[in-house]
């Protein structure tokens, strides 16, 4: 077990929002983007924690897709929270599930009290690279971030139970958006080969594969980690698709059991899994010595899941 | 102490070579690619380790530019050597010394038995985001890669002694690609805007920062690791620029100490430091029990110091 504790949090909104038929979308408009977004969900968690820049010792960037090809995108946000300090920045990435392999990966260091206090932000603005021609992607993202302060606890019970990733690349080009780095460099855009630049996502297949590994991956997490769907308080799912609650019931979790805000947020990239947390956290549905699973699936395609006592 | 230890090695480059002067640099031509060339180097590293890929319980891709915004590089570079398996594929960077945070992020993992061999890849084409207009940078780069296999030791003298990160956001516009992401997506490219999207590098204004800032990080290593400079067989350094020697100078190595092939490949961005690391260790210029310091400085503005006794 990694000894670890969440002492603040906070998340990002656009003001701006969509809808289409009872779905609310989130999307940027001129002015926000996504190192704004980021910066406001650092901020409140900074504020929520009462803490200042100071007390963290590593910036984490947790997002599926980058400001710029470089510098990273931590550093970029380290020039709006921290700029005079020599933090460390990192990013790191999984796609959809970056801010789980955060937290997993990160926590090792806290544990091995390398770090004492790390803050992980994830923040995406996907609805610029929709595709107005593919509606389930176009209707179902929201851009938006969400922050944590992640710090050694003193509780031996309180921590990191286990994680796990898995990572099956026959799904690889599942979920892509292929254009804008060293693949299909910008100069190569033009009105034909627009689309390449835009998010690409064929949500049937990316089902059926998951339908096909999931539920071994989901025994074997038990397995590993020692327990049982009862042990778990709360379920805290990457909100991939309104296909999302047909997995749970799957792998054998009721709409109890899981947060589902697809209607109300859709699917926010790498922000989903943090922002819901945050968010329960904020109402008090997610407390101390609850045990809560993250999982999601990811691009890759990837699949992170983690249990935490809180 | 990380006990960690190499148990595999390899690299590769283009075909195609160009010089200037008497400077050598590699480019890719048709056909060769950054997942082409990470790929010749991870296969190279599993046979120099006599490992099949069943071996391997996590890939790592510690490279500084992305392949495509989504997936993350490690999966399409999983796709092509670990495809049906179910190893975790993950993305770290901190730009030019993206290896050496991957080799500290990891050792922890490996420390703890998360994993038990994880292979560390960088590959770069850097050429392909060159302006001609700015010679330093257009005459400096390379394109290459890196991989190592990195797993546990039980020798306890074995592994990584001390690793620190320090990032100085003044700097976080000194080296950059801006365009191809969410900050200048890549429809906005036209032959006015299209310097947005190439490298851009302040050589200057970087090395007056790592002037002031070097030395003192240097010290802080020395107390925290308990090194000193006598104590270090080879200085393995981010080959940044033709200024490297100047630095090395400024914290006190003499040119015997560490590696210096500007001339022969110059700068691979992050595939740098791997590349030389597995240079040394093939030539036996590294060899067991020998305490090796790597240092870089990356875009953002990063340095990266890590200690490990082979």
């Amino acid at each position: 077990m990694n000894h670890v504790k969440i002492t603040g949090y906070g998340t990002a909104l656009p003001k701006n929002t969509v809808t289409f038929d009872d779905q609310t979308r989130y999307r940027v408009v001129s002015g926000e983007t996504q190192i704004s977004l980021a910066v406001e969900a650092c901020e409140a968690a900074l504020k929520q924690g009462s803490w200042s820049i100071a007390d963290i010792d590593c910036i984490v960037s947790a997002s599926a897709v980058s400001v710029q090809p470089i510098p990273c995108t931590a550093a970029l946000i380290h020039e709006q929270i921290a700029r005079g300090t020599d933090i460390p920045a990192v990013d790191i990435n999984t796609t959809c599930t970056s801010f789980v392999t955060a937290l997993d990966t990160f926590s090792f260091l806290i544990e091995a009290r390398r770090y004492t206090r790390v803050l992980i932000v994830s923040s995406e603005v996907g609805s610029l690279g929709l595709n107005p021609n593919q509606k389930e992607s176009f209707e179902l993202f929201s851009d938006g971030a969400a922050a944590i302060i992640l710090e050694r606890s003193e509780n031996p019970e309180q921590g990191i139970i286990c994680g796990m990733q898995r990572t099956w690349s026959e799904g690889a080009h599942q979920t892509e958006i292929r254009g804008g780095l060293t693949a299909y460099p910008p100069s190569n855009y033009k009105e034909e080969t627009k689309e390449e630049y835009m998010f690409d996502m064929k949500g049937r297949e990316i089902l059926s594969l998951v339908i096909k590994k999931l539920p071994k991956m989901m025994a074997d997490f038990y397995t590993e980690s020692g327990l049982s769907a009862e042990m778990i308080n709360k379920v805290v799912p990457h909100q991939a698709s309104r296909a999302m609650p047909l997995l749970m019931k799957k792998i054998g979790f009721s709409e109890e059991q899981y947060v589902n805000s697809i209607k109300e947020y859709g699917n926010m990239v790498s922000a989903s899994i943090p922002f819901i947390l945050c968010k329960a956290l904020a109402a008090n549905e997610i407390k101390e010595k609850d045990v809560i699973l993250f999982i999601g699936t990811a691009a890759g395609l990837t699949t992170n899941i983690l249990a935490m006592r809180i």
